[in-house]
């Protein structure tokens, strides 16, 4: 008797329970350290010191009526002026506390935007691969996933396959930049090209398409890659972003979404995201955390951990034999399966006791994806391991 | 070009919000002390001390990567088990970690539960007066909200209008207890009188009917009133919970819903419930401060200090000549206007600075609600105010 519309999650998540038990049932077996986990992306870097000072400052020196009560649906606005201020420094954009409102996650972020947007039937565009959780969000507005195939060759923005899938019926279009899974960072010169292709749309059709940019991995760029700002390159662009990987904080749900003032109507639209956060029935960001990132605009990660990690495990299965796409960002490599049934891949590489995720997962069947958010020591322990599973095949 | 289905709320929102902005308006006119504003439900008794030194005991002895990382969808089973075996001490109910998903805040909770059971075209029975967010909520499945007529002798649960409004489309009705905005507590007999007449229902049609019973206020009750617990007389019952006010923490949105085992399919029904919390955009409930609830389930906030509040604005009331109904739990009083329409009451009070909200914002004309979670010296420096205010009437 539970929702009809319900019904076919059930199904879905039992597979990946399934995942993950077996992971546990392995390190349980095995033991931890014999255990090479690549299937999650939960950062084990810790959080910065600074959120930790920041947060038993907040709790020593303000009213706790202050610190755990409401405020504006939006979050606070000093919070929010804060994060704006430093964008502005970043990036040369021009926000004020306004444009800016906080929420739980970028889960949360991305639906507020689909909420606002998306009406019955219409079209949200993805690029495979894609974290398929989008195609939840996108449903629960009962709005329609279109989805743009790869670029096998090089992983950035399959803009060819793009033109034809634009519709009268896109409202929205979403990339991930940083990218998961595959690491790719989108290069200034291919959201340009993004950019350009929705623009002459926009004038076919006579009406707005709105680009929703994910980025939750912002900071995580390598070798000196640049993550292009895409408000400055798009009018009709809301950013979404999460704390979540930049200060390791996933569980703790803060992240915000950027209405630009030159966005179509922004005013009414930021109304409706603020309404929509509400309704949604979060109502607001969690207050603590809000108070804590905005003490810490300035704060990172230790991004050479992941930068160490990262270059092992390229390094590492090149070696072996393996294709793999060369991460410029995130903290995912994306491998070529070595047979076209990922499945047959991953089963094997259990054997030795290697989990990763196959590109199915993300809408991208003959690829597996691997976090390497892991420590280095189970990166150099399982390379070996990868060396056997690389003679198999 | 934002959604159709957001347009309504826009319109909505601005009534709402100049209100909230008359409030802050007259403040800077006329001094915040001189301005008596029981229009919103934000508590000013500080959380518990003891919520401050979990937080900085968790952030002191843990590892930031377990603290602030992600869990389970449905949250951290440490705590899950914690809250159970606090509830199971004090109901003498049977529940484990299972049965709990902790949410962002009892919105989220509701919402999880709706989402879990509601088809489009499905109908939900909610009381008259009750809190309007519960329309959006449904409307976000686009579910029915079916209204029943408030029984204005006693404001407990109008149950000959209920036993009309049932029909085989009512697949949950929604109550509150202690209820906002009157301030009845729902007594035991109430509710199994409730219970049998929708027993009797599920029989008549040959489906569940499911009742939401949305309990932040479960801890404020006064004068001895027991607030039943609900899941001990209605099988297909889910509660949900905040802790909003019960340790004053509304800005940072943590609460749980409790699905039994006696609920039918109740396996299925917790496994969609987390995947409902967790494609919402919600993920999990904020992490850290789950990890302090779990340590401060004897945690209480100060309830005499709403209790003090609370005789001296009913005594207050009465002696000027307005009808009250005595309230028992939550922090309002529910006022009889002396005009039928109660916006000239409302309108009228503001020339002695004195703000409420007015009973249409909670589907009850006629009435309006004074929310007393606000100092002592505002309730006794407003009673010659409201002096001033009966004599007009």
């Amino acid at each position: 008797m539970i929702a009809e519309k319900m019904r076919p999650y059930l199904q879905n998540n039992s597979a990946i329970r399934a995942m993950f038990e077996e992971g546990k049932r392995m390190a349980a077996e095995f033991g931890a350290d014999k255990v090479y986990d690549f299937s999650l992306g939960n950062p084990n870097v810790p959080a910065p010191e600074k959120i930790k000072e920041s947060i038993k400052e907040i709790l020593d020196e303000e009213d706790p009526v202050f610190v755990h009560g409401y405020m504006s649906n939006a979050g606070f606005p000093h919070v929010r002026k804060a994060i704006a201020d430093n964008l502005n420094e970043q990036f040369g954009t021009g926000f004020s506390e306004n444009n800016l409102i906080m929420t739980v996650g970028a889960g949360s972020g991305l639906n507020v935007c689909l909420k606002t947007l998306v009406d019955p039937g219409e079209e949200v565009i993805v690029f495979a691969p894609y974290f398929l959780e989008y195609g939840s969000y996108i449903r629960n507005y009962d709005g329609v996933l279109v989805q743009v195939e790869p670029d096998t060759d090089t992983f950035q923005l399959n803009l060819s396959d793009f033109s034809e899938k634009l519709s009268p019926k896109t409202k929205a279009v979403i990339i991930n930049n940083p990218h998961n899974p595959t690491g790719v960072v989108y290069s200034e010169e291919t959201i340009r090209q993004l950019a350009a292709v929705m623009e002459e749309k926009q004038k076919e059709y006579g009406h707005a398409i709105y680009l929703i940019s994910d980025e939750p991995y912002r900071e995580l760029a390598f070798d000196g890659a640049e993550v292009p700002f895409v408000t400055k390159y798009y009018d009709n662009t809301m950013v979404v972003y999460s704390y979540s990987k930049s200060l390791s904080l996933p569980g703790e749900r803060i992240g915000y979404v950027i209405i630009p003032d030159e966005l179509e109507d922004s005013e009414n639209t930021i109304t409706a995201a603020t309404i929509a956060n509400r309704i949604s029935g979060c109502v607001n960001a969690p207050s603590l955390i809000q108070l804590a990132v905005a003490k810490c605009v300035d704060a990172k990660v230790n991004l050479e951990y992941y930068d160490r990690n990262r270059k092992a495990l390229y390094e590492g299965l090149t070696k072996c034999g393996f294709t793999c796409v060369k991460p410029e960002g995130a903290f995912y490599l994306w491998v070529k399966s070595p047979v076209a049934d990922e499945m047959q891949f991953v089963n094997a590489a259990k054997k030795y006791h290697i989990l990763m995720v196959p590109g199915s997962s993300f809408a991208c069947p003959g690829y597996v994806r691997l976090a390497y958010c892991v420590s280095y020591e189970t990166i150099m322990n399982s390379l070996p391991e990868f060396g056997k599973l690389a003679k198999e095949f």
